[in-house]
């Protein structure tokens, strides 16, 4: 059997995440290899009703821990059902945001600080992405690319939140160099398709 | 401005929490004060969302850590919504289960252990109650009680569960001497009620 894979993909939103998602996917598909593809906040039915109460509108006034707690569930659960027994089972897991969102967004976007990376710990039980491609892009063109009428609680959020964001992300790519692979997502999709190849065929 | 009291009832399904709450509240509103009562999970809107996914049967493959992790984002909203500006303005809070429900049932329960109040403190930011009654009461007595037909997928928990979390319950009133009152469960409505007048005209 081989040995599972687990590769994430961070990013603003906007900055073609998911198109990479299915070219990973493709990638590992022609080698033969099972490809479980999942994305967060979700991946499971438990985990897509969190998902449903942390994005809605409605919910206006959610305090920034309780934000902080519900991704953190939906990941437990995530992880537990899914990412951990597929990884066992010797699949490659790509998984569209993981641990280095909710450092992003709610430590460094909400100011919440080390909190999120202890609670996240114990979310995980220490698992960790083999390789994460980091899609480095100017929030602003990030928030220009989804357009206006589409935007989610979270993706309304100030510019100023989504600068913190982004330093969030910058600072988590020096802390994890080994890890964190960062990608010019303001290229065309072919050149970062040939970006996240190259560093796929090292594996 | 009064100064605000944070009351907690603590103790197995079928001990008498409800009933007692009412008493509780009957007696501040007797000495004029504005009570806030309420009960976890739940409490706000946020946190109703929240309880209807944990408590929910048909989410049988729920892990523990996402369990422990949907209680804690519930008390965070609740806190922050609901009692923490109660107290500030000088109510009585009463609320029927709290952080300690969390350490019996996910932390002894569960075998979740110490995560369970690192969690909290930040689900919380280290507001505790002044006063806690434990509602003493052999679980297998207060699964009689409740009848067996209404379980949700806490109550529904073998005999065994519940004696780990009773034994969860013995550890607190030991850690917390100051704080928690034990109350003999087994004695009748007006008897408790008597118990803990006593404890609240001390206050």
């Amino acid at each position: 059997m081989p040995k599972g894979i687990f590769i994430t993909l961070e990013g603003p939103d906007g900055s073609g995440k998911s198109t990479q998602v299915e070219n990973i996917r493709a990638y590992f598909v022609s080698n033969g290899r099972e490809v479980v593809v999942s994305r967060e906040p979700g991946g499971t039915s438990i985990s897509e009703k969190l998902r449903s109460i942390v994005l809605d509108n409605a919910n206006a006034e959610m305090d920034d821990v309780t934000e902080m707690l519900i991704y953190a569930a939906a990941r437990a659960q995530h992880v537990a059902e899914k990412i951990r027994p597929a990884l066992e089972g010797g699949a490659v897991v790509v998984c569209d945001r993981f641990v280095d969102s909710s450092i992003a967004y709610q430590g460094f976007g909400r100011n919440l600080g080390d909190q999120v990376s202890e609670v996240n710990r114990y979310a995980t039980g220490g698992l960790e992405p083999d390789v994460t491609f980091f899609m480095d892009l100017d929030p602003e063109i990030g928030r220009a690319r989804i357009g206006k009428d589409v935007r989610d609680r979270l993706e309304q959020q100030k510019l100023d939140f989504h600068y913190r964001v982004y330093d969030g992300y910058k600072a988590l790519c020096d802390k994890y160099p080994e890890r964190i692979v960062r990608i010019d997502a303001s290229k065309t999709i072919d050149e970062i398709k040939g970006d996240i190849y190259s560093k796929l065929e090292t594996l």
